[in-house]
């Protein structure tokens, strides 16, 4: 059986992360989408509980999905969870340099898994989850972002008293 | 069951491409190797007919592996295999923004078909099968870059008149 | 009065390329779409005639966009037309710096003119006249990469015997 | 009327910037040079008013130049200022991918907004607020990289007591 | 007499690093290598006085090699040290345009200084302090990266509370 | 002795390859301009024993200089001469790729061999042979670009009927 992860903040999950996700369902047995917790650098919007449930409703239609948190070493995660593979979307040269590193040192770590690349649909090429909280800050329209519970918890979020 | 298709010239086979395919097939339940043919811009130093006794040779101790040859569309080329996905190894920025269009282009022309882009091993990341003609032809070692019977044949290839 | 050359060989017209000119036609005064000929490099699928006749068929309803022809220097071309800016697409990392280089050497060859880089939308980020040629070849559908004019154009030449 | 903003953080404005400036004011009947606010992450030199004050004295001899300043979302400061098109000077590679994200989201949010990119001058092509900063505050010759009021201000800046 | 400043943090020393100081070593009279305090941003793991000494360990075998700190400007520091050559290692495209930028800047403050750029290793191409550290916390095995010194003093580092 | 090898085509020379050479040979006891020939996929415009010529006179002035010419592999050569360095000079991202690739390809020939990328001066990094020629067909003024013997055989090169 075919285990893949799909690590990420997913803060918050938008449609260029489904995309993947979906279509890399397509191919593996099972794909497992783990949010990497704990990395005390960022100031999040959603918090991990948030998260998972943002990306448990929108990803409910994908039967062989799952949703979990990991922290440390990606590749110690694999290892409990029976994983073999790893996806990741690629939209731009910078994205491809980090994300080479990030491949090279997994393969060091351990040389069975295995990093899979796959484009970001061309419509989805600038999204990320960032450009999605800054315009969604000033209350710009992101239906054609993110999915729609995504819309409506950034409504909330940016109607809450900071 | 899931077929990827590993397209390219071959012109030879290098370790580069050998490390992905040997990665590719623990993955995948079938890796079809496939030389595109009847592009009629280039001089090959091998003819497909021994591009694919290379390959074959190469390839003898990985049970899901074929060798095989198209021309046209690729798209086209994987229904007639019921292949559902391309693999590719990915080695330098220009190798990405090239392969990001073509997988955008078969994405265009069947939606249901997946390009995974795999990183070429840090080792292999300036080799490719022109770099190993240029330098083969001057009678250097290529011991380190290609496979036994390949360097074997670049041997006598390159020995013969011209 | 501004006015802006938009080069290209435009073998064929893509929507690519429309959408950069219909673009800069809201912004410009007038907008000189003109083919490079006379490049003994290339081997073109349409004329130069029958691309002028396709570009004016497909940029028919923009009343300030003109169709036209150079050869040489484009800062002589521009000095005849009394243009004063280039416009042209950037699609990708590669474009960028051939696009940067040949600015940098108009400006030298004469201060006063100015070229002005538009993104290509995304939609179209992997789209090129060459690609549209590749798959048209091979009778793929492209109605979704070029005007209904140059779709039919193309399926003639390729139904041509050659 | 063509009006086009030129968005940033001119903390300070360089002989980069001022190229870029000079050049836009050529083409467009108006160019609004507008800082960009309330970003709390930057611990700038200069103060927005000190900006503002390099900026005007920098510029005060290109008729058709505002100095403005602006928060929150480019597109909405755009809609209260008539402007239909953004400028920015290219770089390099990284500052390439970054503002076509940017034009991207921008597009996106108003799709009658475009955005033009000018080439940087080859002898400014390294040359940022950062890097005039960064050897400003060892008291390096900036004489050659901004003009000779924001020379001084950076001299007394760097002198006072911190 | 040719001397070079090998500048950095070397936050620790990394295999990558000992590759480039090795090769510069062959070419010039001296290498000093100078890690860079007193930048307040960071957070660094090791203090300068643990990486002098890390770093005097590891190149104990190179005599021309000496370990140096400095802050400032570089080029007031080669001054100094009447050196005319920086040698920095290059990996990848994000890399080599802030290397280019830092390279003007130095030829614009001292035109008589030169940068010299080598190409790191291609087994070493993805190592960064920062990725040993990242993997060197969680335990990961680092000896491959790494000289012996490091990595002791990465586990001693990492098994102290903090 | 350090001895450096500057191979390339120099056809012709531009003020780009002079800015290199200059200061390289400010650093290495002898700086060896090496013109590749042989080489049948290009149609060059000035012949070996005329871009010799170009070159001898070009770098008259720099004591340290020799011309030479060479074919097949550049490390066979460069055992001949007994050098140990390659200088390049390096402008964008693409030449950065290839010239990557080609250091790793002469590190696995011969280890001990090392090649130093020198960056072009901001003011030509936009200059190539290509673009002189280019150029200089159509009667332009390249005397920015080359020096005055180069200018000078331009102008007679175009001039001749052909």
């Amino acid at each position: 059986m075919s285990i893949a992860v799909c690590p990420g903040s997913f803060d918050p999950v938008t449609y260029g992360h489904l995309d993947i996700i979906q279509r890399g369902a397509k191919v593996f047995d099972k794909v497992i989408i783990s949010i990497l917790i704990n990395r005390n650098k960022t100031n999040p919007v959603f918090t991990v509980e948030e998260r998972i449930e943002l990306l448990k409703e929108a990803t409910k239609d994908i039967p062989n999905v799952e949703v979990d948190t990991f922290n440390g070493l990606l590749i110690d995660y694999m290892h409990t969870k029976g994983a073999n593979a790893i996806i990741k979307g690629l939209r731009a040269v910078s994205d491809f340099e980090y994300e080479m590193q990030m491949a090279s040192i997994n393969r060091l770590l351990d040389n069975k898994i295995e990093t899979f690349f796959m484009m970001t649909n061309n419509q989805f090429s600038f999204l990320s989850s960032s450009i999605v909280k800054e315009v969604g800050k000033y209350g710009a329209d992101v239906s054609s972002l993110v999915p729609p519970n995504v819309e409506k918890a950034l409504r909330e979020k940016f109607e809450e008293p900071r």
